[in-house]
C-alpha cells in the first residue's frame, strides 16, 4: 500500500519525518503555523503539493484551538499566518497560491454578515481539509494522463523505462505523487519495464525517498548517481524522463530540484521525451518566464556533510542552488490533471 | 606550494595517506618495499602513475641501503621485488609495465660487462628517479599548453573560469597534476579567476581530494554537486572545463571517471570548450575508438553507503560503473605533453 506522508483527522496532524527516512520511520506532531513552519523549513516534509498541505493544515490545526469571536481579527491572523508559512520555502508555488485563496476565502467570511465567527472558522477549516482529497485524487488524474501520453509514443505494446529525479511520490505529495504517480500507473497497467531514480545530490531524496517508495511498492528499479544518466541513456534504451516541478511559469519553463536542467539537456541530446508532471496549482501563469523565478540557496553543510560525517575537503566553498530551471524548449509535455500539454499550450489548460 | 603526495630524496621516501585526507594530512615513511607494498595495497597511495612511482622509488630505497657487490644477486633480488610490488594492486597496468622496464635495464646492467656492482646501483636507482621527474615535468608541459590553448580562446586578456571533474591533480600523479595542471598554470599566469570542482559521485574524490589540493594552493575555487553543471554554465560564464582521461583511443574517444560525458554534453550545450589533458601514455593508438573500452562496475556499497553510514534505501538495486566514454565529437582539444590535438590529429602526436 501506499506510503502515508501526512496523517491528518480534525486536530490532529502528524507528519512522516523525511529527514529519518530511509532508516527510521517515525512521525512528528504538528502542534500549530510554528511547527509547522519548521518543519518545512527543516525539510522534514517536502515537496511542493506537500509542503502546501502541511502549511495549511498547521493553520487548520491551529484555528481548531482558537476560540476567538471577532472575525476581523479572525482574518487578520490568518492573512499573517500564511504569510509567515509561505516565507519557509521560497521557490515552492503550491503554499503561495493556497495562502492566497485561502486569505480570499478568509476576506469573503469575514465580510458575510450571514456568517458567524463559528461558520467562519467551520467552512475555513473544511476548506483546508478538502486540499487533501483533491491533491490525490488530481495525482491518479496525473498518473492516468501521463500512462497514456508516454504508451502514445511507443510502436506496438511493449514496456518502457523510465527515468525519474528526485522525489515526487506519496512523500511529496499527499499521496499518490506527481511523477511518481505516473510510473505508479505505467506498473499497474503492466507496462513498466524498468524505473532508473537519480540520487539526487545533495539531499539525497532520490537515494533516500524515491528508492524508498521504489522498493517499498516492489516496483522493478535501479539507482544511479546523478552523472550516470547520460551513459545510460547511451547504453540503454530509455523510452522516457518524467519529472515534478515546484513551479512553472506562463511559457512552460519549469523550476525543479536542481539537476533536473542537466537531464533535460542530456534527454534531448539522446532523443529522449521529457516530461514534467504537476497539479494546476504548481503553475504560475503571473510569471511569463523562468527568469522570474527566484532561485533558493541552501547552506554548504548539505553538500559538505552526511549525517555529521564530513565528506568535503575543510575550507572549500560551496555553491548551491536548490532548483534549477529547464527551458520549455527542453520540454515535451507537462502533464497536469486536466492533461498533457505542450508548453506553448499551457494557456488553454489555465485561463490568464 | 604544490601538495607533495610523494616526498624522496636519496634514501628517504614518504608519501601524504590519502585515506587520511580530507581531514587529516599525515606522511607515512616508506622503508623498502615492504612499505611500499603496504601503502599501495592498503590505497594510502592512489592514481596509477603515483602507485608505480612510489612501488619504484621503495625499491630505490632498499637498494640504496643495500651492501651487495654481487651483480647476479642484486639482479635477482630486483625482479623478486618488483614482481612483490606489483601484486599489491593486481589491476594497475603502470606498475608492471614500469616492473618491466626495469627488469630488463637490471638484465642489461647485470650483462654489461664494464658496469661495476656500484654503477649498477647508482645507474638503477638513478633510473627510478627519473621517473619523478620525467612525470612532473610532463604534467607541467601539459600545464603550460592547456593554459595557452584556453587564453588563445580568449578575448582580450581576461580572466577565465573553469569546472573540472574527479581528481587528476598531485594526489593522482608525481606531482602538478594532468587536467590540475592546466588550472595551476592559468593561476600562475594569474588568468585565473575562478575554478569550479564538481564533487564527482560516487567516491566524492572532487570533495575530498580536488577541493583539498585547491584550498592548499589557495586558488579561489567553489565545490558544486555533479549535477549543478549546467545551472552553473547557465548563470556564471565558464570559459573551458578540463578532465584528465583514463584510456584515450585512436579516434580521440576518452574513458574517464563516470560524469564526464554528461559533462562534455552540457558543455556542447552551452558552447562551451571542452578539453581532455592526459600523457601520451594514456593514449591506446591500438583501440579504434571508445567502443571497444570495457565498462568496469564497482561495488553497489560505493553508492549506498558514506563510510559506514548507508545513504540509500535498503533493498534497491544499483547501477555503478566507474568511467564512461566521451565521444571525439564533444571534445575540443586533448592536451598532452608534446601540445594540444584536436582529436582528428591525435595520431600527429603518436605514430601509430
Amino acid at each position: 500500500m501506499s506510503l502515508e506522508s501526512i496523517r491528518y483527522t480534525r486536530g490532529k496532524l502528524e507528519i512522516l519525518d523525511q529527514l529519518l527516512l530511509p532508516l527510521q520511520t517515525r512521525y512528528v506532531k504538528v502542534q500549530g503555523v510554528e511547527d509547522g513552519w519548521r518543519v518545512i523549513n527543516k525539510m522534514q516534509v517536502r515537496g511542493a503539493p506537500a509542503i502546501a498541505i502541511v502549511g495549511c493544515l498547521s493553520l487548520a490545526i491551529e484555528l481548531e484551538k482558537d476560540n476567538c469571536t471577532d472575525k476581523k481579527i479572525m482574518r487578520q491572523e490568518i492573512e499573517g499566518k500564511l504569510n509567515y508559512l509561505v516565507s519557509a520555502r521560497p521557490t515552492a508555488v503550491n503554499i503561495k497560491l493556497a495562502a492566497e485563496e485561502l486569505i480570499n476565502l478568509a476576506n469573503v467570511l469575514s465580510a458575510a454578515e450571514n456568517v458567524t465567527p463559528n461558520d467562519f472558522k467551520e467552512r475555513f477549516i473544511s476548506s483546508i481539509e478538502s486540499m487533501l482529497a483533491k491533491d490525490i485524487e488530481d495525482n491518479k488524474a496525473i498518473g492516468n494522463y501521463g500512462c497514456e501520453a508516454i504508451l502514445s509514443n511507443l510502436e506496438g505494446d511493449g514496456q518502457v523505462r523510465i527515468l525519474t529525479h528526485c522525489n515526487t511520490g506519496s512523500l511529496a505529495t499527499a499521496g499518490y505523487g506527481t511523477a511518481l504517480g505516473v510510473i505508479r500507473s505505467l506498473h499497474a497497467s503492466k507496462r513498466l519495464e524498468h524505473v532508473y531514480c537519480t540520487e539526487t545530490r545533495p539531499y539525497n531524496q532520490g537515494a533516500r525517498l524515491t528508492a524508498y517508495e521504489l522498493v517499498h511498492e516492489k516496483i522493478p528499479a535501479t539507482l544511479i548517481v546523478d552523472s550516470m544518466v547520460s551513459a545510460l541513456m547511451n547504453l540503454r534504451k530509455i523510452s522516457a524522463v518524467v519529472v515534478g516541478a515546484d513551479r512553472v511559469a506562463a511559457n512552460g519553463d519549469t523550476a525543479n530540484k536542481i539537476g533536473t536542467y542537466q537531464i533535460a539537456i542530456v534527454a534531448k541530446h539522446h532523443g529522449v521525451p521529457f516530461y514534467v508532471a504537476a497539479p494546476l496549482t504548481s503553475i504560475d501563469m503571473s510569471l511569463t518566464s523562468g527568469e522570474k523565478i527566484k532561485i533558493e540557496e541552501r547552506p554548504d553543510r548539505e553538500m559538505t556533510h552526511i549525517g555529521e560525517h564530513r565528506i568535503a575537503a575543510p575550507g572549500i566553498n560551496c555553491w548551491n542552488p536548490s532548483f534549477d530551471v529547464t527551458p520549455a524548449s527542453l520540454i515535451t509535455g507537462i502533464i497536469t490533471e486536466k492533461g498533457v500539454f505542450s508548453p506553448e499550450k499551457l494557456n488553454e489548460c489555465i485561463p490568464t
